[in-house]
């Protein structure tokens, strides 16, 4: 990050796009918008193209739709879309009425993919080649190409038959070193790797990583090469879906960075805080059944918050290891019952490991051995209910179709508390005749 | 993932070799090594460089010295570099004294750079040419090392100079459409953007998210051309370090997976669920010195998890932005303040939201104004301290220069525990006169 803020203009239009566009994010809102709109439009269009999603909606608005759409006349398809996926339908209407026919339809196109999939996240810009082309020809009309746009960054060349579908690929190198009089068909290597413009983004991500590729061409339901999706944009995508899982299993819906203003986060932050009050209230009542054995032995009261903190924290790591593997998709459903058996026998050891000390340490305190055989019971059993809810639950949201990682958290320690509190005062009721005679 | 996994061992040689490495990860420890050495060296060298790196130990123990060479010399030096460091130093000069002493020499240069750097992710595979060289010389040089290795996936070429320091790049897409006779020099790019082979991976891992790049030059201490960081690669970092913080945060040391074996897992474990117990006993002994105020109010003992744990929850959430926009780097050191002011703004709003709830429900309960006024005093009081413990812990693991989400969930939830605790039973023992005559 820039430490050392430029203070004219011209010295900001000399900072890349992107960081430029990181500069606009830190600045207050009224700050950014004044910046922004000093800006020249296509400067302004390759700014916007940087920002973060969830800061845009500040920053659309000052817009008027004559000079959106000039800046989604400046930005390739793929981000010009991105755009107006944040405005209200009938502004979106407005903008792209003000666009040249043709590109409206190209970015109508891509609007009919949802966001989260392959098709909501591809580059349109790609060039396709015919197999009976020469490679004398081909590169005749990359040549061609390169000069109208920027085409920077190809790889590879999309070989389509005369449905647009795709059929093959060329390399760059191919076109380098192939004789001109070749034909593209009997060099194009016909075993393509794709994507389906539904696929999930998660799974793109994914695939990127699996088999370290820099480019994937996406193709439509009936098999015609409609984009492609790049390395770094899969980079971008599990980034956001870490940060998306980390933030679910706490509580906190959307997106949220460290100096997002406070209003906004009450909103994100409290829904969940009250959802955690519910299942606290539930643990409570557990308690609250047991306060006659607590009146008579306070010593409980003490231990309480150990045994049942102790459960929330195991069960958290259980949930964490559980929830980053779904999401890396590592773990198949079959895998549940595997995992499972793992985590029980891990409770049984680190209940028995934590459990001993804790039983001990009650029995030093006090001198009874009522009270450390309690504990130690109680700890075991803790254990194992953490185990059990840090496995069950995020595969049961899953089978619900919910995002595991929702608030998973909350419900873990829920678990973790209750089970805590209802074994140990449970185990203590029966054990009082022992204790206070 | 592939379900149904295949019998013979002709089947299993079909499958891509990242796949291959997913299924032998699956196996218990004995068959992988079994399947790991029917498979011919090439194909167990390709694998090899599949396989998770935490899993890798498992595997190499069972391959002779001379075996482990003639893996190293089929695989990239990257990646024979990634096994080598995994081996100890005397098992390692073995495989060293193996290999061809020009290959030798390559991986050694290599094994200098720390693993989590640049250096240590590089490719040492590129092109350079000179910049005195013509197109049709250029395209020469690259024929004919097309022809010896795979040089996959090449989109630039680097110009170096007679010292090895890299003065530009040129793209293949350049080398397809220029006149054979230019020279390199004259077309080149000279505004190259690079990394250092000492930068962290975690910032290599940023700068690919930011600016997009497919590849970028890595270069050492005297500006030399020493390798490659391909974007793919930052994706794979991004994923583990997301991987790494997430549990790191909750105590969890090394990577771990669902199905990571419980042996392992223990060992991970139970240091943390230890250092949690000694912080639990902490708060304990705060829950103890009240003890005799429990006694004669066992109301308390009921609300106190309440109070704690909605603590603990806002501390969590708290933590968790402050963590991950720390990984993003989008969290520079000045920021620390803003981001408590706004953590603790949070934290009396949301403490007054759900303190007037707690309040009231224990009002309703027992019908003491004295319990909800302390519940509601408490609860604002430790969402306070949850806001500058979520913020203060990572700062200041930070600035002692450890990693910011070590255990950073077990401290903050600590101070959550220890200030609700204090908070409320120290306000009840003062609100005692009016409750208990």
């Amino acid at each position: 990050m820039n430490q050392n803020l430029p203070v004219h203009l011209e010295e900001y239009l000399k900072l890349h796009p992107a960081d430029l566009a990181d500069h606009l994010q830190r600045l207050p809102q009224e700050e950014a918008v004044a910046l922004l709109q000093q800006l020249p439009t296509t400067t302004a269009a390759t700014v916007l193209a940087e920002v973060e999603k969830e800061k845009l909606p500040e920053f659309l608005p000052v817009f008027p739709a004559a000079q959106l759409a000039e800046i989604c006349r400046r930005l390739p398809a793929d981000d010009a879309v991105d755009l107006l996926q944040l405005l209200p339908p009938a502004r979106r209407r407005e903008v792209l009425s003000g666009l040249p026919p043709e590109r409206a339809s190209e970015i109508k196109s891509l609007l009919r993919f949802p966001e989260d999939t392959a098709g909501g996240i591809m580059d349109n810009r790609f060039i396709t080649v015919r197999d009976d082309m020469t490679i004398e020809q081909t590169r005749d009309l990359l040549r061609s190409r390169a000069e109208q746009e920027r085409v920077e960054d190809v790889a590879y060349l999309y070989v389509t038959d005369a449905e647009r579908r795709l059929v093959g690929i060329v390399s760059l190198r191919d076109l380098v070193f192939r004789r001109a009089e070749r034909r593209v068909g009997e060099i194009m290597n016909r075993d393509v790797k794709f994507l389906r413009a539904t696929d999930d983004q998660e799974a793109v991500a994914r695939q990127f990583e699996h088999y370290h590729y820099l480019g994937l061409p996406v193709l439509d339901a009936s098999g015609r090469l409609v984009g492609v999706v790049k390395a770094s944009d899969a980079l971008e995508i599990a980034r956001q879906e870490a940060t998306e899982d980390m933030q679910l299993m706490v509580g906190l819906s959307g997106e949220e960075r460290a100096l997002t203003p406070w209003r906004k986060s009450v909103g994100r932050r409290l829904p969940w805080l009250y959802v955690n009050l519910l299942t606290a209230f539930a643990a409570a009542t557990v308690v609250g059944i047991f306060e006659s054995t607590i009146a008579q032995w306070t010593a409980l009261a003490v231990l309480l918050p150990v045994i049942a903190g102790q459960g929330g924290n195991a069960g958290m790591q259980t949930l964490t290891v559980i929830i980053r593997d779904m999401a890396l998709g590592e773990l198949s459903p079959g895998d549940g019952r595997r995992a499972l058996i793992k985590e029980l026998i891990l409770g049984l050891v680190n209940g028995l490991a934590i459990g001993i000390v804790v039983g001990l340490a009650g029995y030093w305190w006090k001198g009874s051995i009522a009270l450390g055989l309690v504990a130690l019971a109680a700890m075991v059993l803790n254990q194992l209910s953490a185990a059990l809810a840090g496995v069950v639950i995020p595969f049961g949201l899953k089978s619900l179709r919910i995002d595991p990682a929702l608030a998973s958290s909350i419900f873990v320690t829920t678990v973790t508390d209750v089970a805590g509190f209802f074994f140990f005062l449970g185990l203590a009721t029966l054990a009082m005749p022992w204790v206070v005679p």
